[in-house]
């Protein structure tokens, strides 16, 4: 086989057999195909496509291109959950703990992303104490003995994925959608957990911007979870405006806190009693979501979530007062307010702004060797829909640095609509793809 | 400039401008854009395309990279010709001399390329003695003499396009119109000449099958010569069957000094008087190509063109008693007959199997350290619309190795159709394409 004949026939539009996907997945990794035929091929899929058995056939090759979590020594029924990524995401925070709470062992093993703010275990990070560095051993301990755990890679996890998707980077070959899948699914399948749950993000903060795009997307992933023999369940939701109202990692442990405390944002305190609700399905838990979500409700009225996010931060060695003392988390030196320029109503937030404008303030990396300002950040007092007074504070910006808050307060404006007209309520969950339909 | 932003660009359908393409062409040759960026390109391009300002500026760029021959110090007008390859192509042979002998000067350097058969500068070294091996004041101190000259490359020609053609050629990106036609055009331009004449072949020995594609490709090519101040035309011709009755280096050269004697393959001749008019008329020594036709016809009768070559061998040290004694030329110890399975008229013979039957009999190259075996090929005695009586000898097969015969006859034995049916006669030139159309 060579992987000349096998560039030309998915240019030419034909379907690639499950040897010739393994036969390129392995020759890259093992350095016996370069680069520039690599990067060849990724084009030509990204104009001809993968149909749904070559895109679980690459998934799969992708899985066994490197070590798998090994969770079998976690006794009960493993559920994960993944976000394709938004502003202001800090529903694992809240989740986990709650889900754990109900009795489904919630076992992450996470990476760390570029991006607005960091990723999950920054946020974790923000916590006085709190390490994700754990043996595989250890970490099976907590989940068995907590319930819950939250830690970093170890191993060698999809080392094919890691060189693909780096080289698409600097190839302009990201935006596919075959790829995409594959390179979600692949990380998914090798972290390990029963069931699957992915949280589909649509709208100006999301990857994919038209609904039609995120359904695509969802489905073929849910369907190569399916093919790979794990129960897998996608929840389309809303990112046009950040979810809750803080963007930034120790604003957004403090908002998972308030809300496992119930005293969160609405939607963000709804979006985790549905999600989890699926989970809890997933699970067998329950007849129908709704009946998981009633439960993860009083769990959470109960505070049982709060303790179990206070027992969690415990196991991992971090200071578990912080969920009764939100003073304990890193506070930003300086923070201004940022005041509507009018009268009216907030028309939009223009999600992907505000996560730059967090990114500007130092909450996020730029490349994987920058440092992250825990405390920076966006806090949102107006969201889509509410009336402001013109000078009425919109927002309060945080950072460690006075000169990032000017710059950020430009791109915040550009964020920022406020009109004169009546703005309709936006979803907040758009679709349910499950394995039947 | 990024590269990943023209790939984008070019990816998602949009015109690169000439900075881009300076930027990725020169970036590419001093070694800062790295293949796997390039074959990405590529690949956008084969979907994408590229309209003719964009042709014509990545070609101009590939020009730009590297040496161009200087041709200032001949006298006179040059003309060049240049085809898009086909099997038993010896048309530069007669053409060159007799184009000389009308008083147009032609100075041609040639690359050695892969193939069928050697190319020009291997069967004009079949000649004893001759050499192509000459220092650029030699080489045009021979023009100014004698009035051609068929020489090696000397300097660094087209660097950028031997790179992206080795790139091209791993990552099935060869087939793109732009990218053939700005590849070809790179090496005529920086080639030097003041008129450049090609000779696009289409049919089963070409590397353009679809009549439709070949006129495509050779309007593209003449409009960018002509952006790039050079009198261009092209003229469409057939290759369905070989051109002549001889396939090989030594057999060819043979057949060329025969067609200058004036008794060479009707097919042949015909090619060679018609394109030489058109250079002629390029030259403006014709009101019409008919005219400068005419006149060549006059030429080969009275035997110039012979002479001219006789004159270009001795300049170049080759053995200028061959033109009149064919003996002198290697001939192959092992030489077999062909003969027909069966009764009835020859409807096709496909180029492309006899050209493969020559490569096996060890006329051409597979690699460029393959070495050619001088006397190897095929002579067709029978050829399209010929009738044949059963067990008649449709072809004779030359080699050095006995071995090669058998198997070169099993390809022979595929590109010869015999049938009953009458067979119409096809057309020697399909179009000629100049600047004004």
């Amino acid at each position: 086989m060579r992987a000349y004949d096998v560039i030309l026939k998915k240019r030419n539009g034909g379907e690639l057999t499950s040897e010739e996907i393994g036969f390129m997945v392995n020759g890259y990794v093992e350095d016996r195909i370069p680069d520039y035929q690599m990067s060849a091929l990724a084009m030509a899929i990204y104009f001809q496509g993968l149909n749904e058995r070559e895109t679980t056939d690459l998934t799969r090759f992708m899985v066994e291109s490197g070590d798998q979590v090994d969770l079998s020594g976690i006794q009960g029924f493993k559920a994960d959950k993944h976000s394709t990524g938004g502003v202001g995401d800090k529903t694992t925070l809240v989740l986990a703990p709650l889900v754990a709470a109900a009795g489904v062992k919630v076992a992450k093993m996470s990476g760390r992303g570029l991006g607005h703010t960091g990723g999950t275990l920054d946020k974790l990070q923000s916590i006085p104490g709190f390490s994700v560095e754990f043996t595989p051993q250890e970490f099976v301990d907590i989940v068995n003995r907590v319930g819950v755990a939250v830690v970093g890679q170890t191993g060698n996890l999809v080392p094919a994925d890691k060189k693909l998707y780096a080289l698409r980077d600097v190839t302009a070959t990201v935006d596919s959608l075959p790829l995409i899948a594959s390179s979600v699914m692949s990380k998914k399948i090798a972290a390990g957990a029963d069931a699957i749950l992915l949280d589909v993000k649509v709208g100006s903060g999301a990857f994919m911007k038209r609904l039609e795009d995120a359904v695509a997307l969802a489905r073929l992933m849910v369907n190569i979870g399916s093919r790979l023999g794990r129960n897998t369940r996608a929840v389309i939701t809303n990112m046009d405006q950040p979810l809750g109202r803080s963007v930034g990692n120790a604003l957004e442990v403090r908002e998972a806190i308030e809300t496992l405390q119930g005293r969160g944002p609405e939607d963000l305190t709804e979006l985790c009693l549905i999600l989890g609700g699926h989970m809890l399905h997933q699970a067998g838990r329950c007849k129908v979501p709704e009946e998981g979500k009633k439960y993860l409700e009083k769990l959470l009225d109960r505070g049982d979530g709060l303790a179990k996010l206070k027992e969690m931060i415990a196991a991992q060695k971090g200071l578990p007062e912080v969920v009764h003392n939100l003073e304990l988390l890193p506070q930003a030196p300086c923070q201004e307010e940022f005041r509507s320029p009018a009268e009216g109503v907030v028309e939009k937030i223009n999600a992907e702004a505000v996560g730059l404008a967090a990114m500007i303030l130092g909450a996020g990396r730029e490349t994987k060797e920058s440092s992250i300002d825990l405390s920076a950040g966006i806090v949102l007092h107006k969201k889509v829909g509410d009336a402001v007074a013109k000078d009425e504070v919109l927002a309060v910006l945080h950072s460690s640095e006075r000169w990032r808050i000017e710059a950020a307060r430009e791109k915040l404006r550009e964020a920022y609509i406020i009109s004169n007209q009546e703005v309709k309520p936006q979803p907040l969950i758009y679709e349910v793809i499950s394995e039947e339909n």
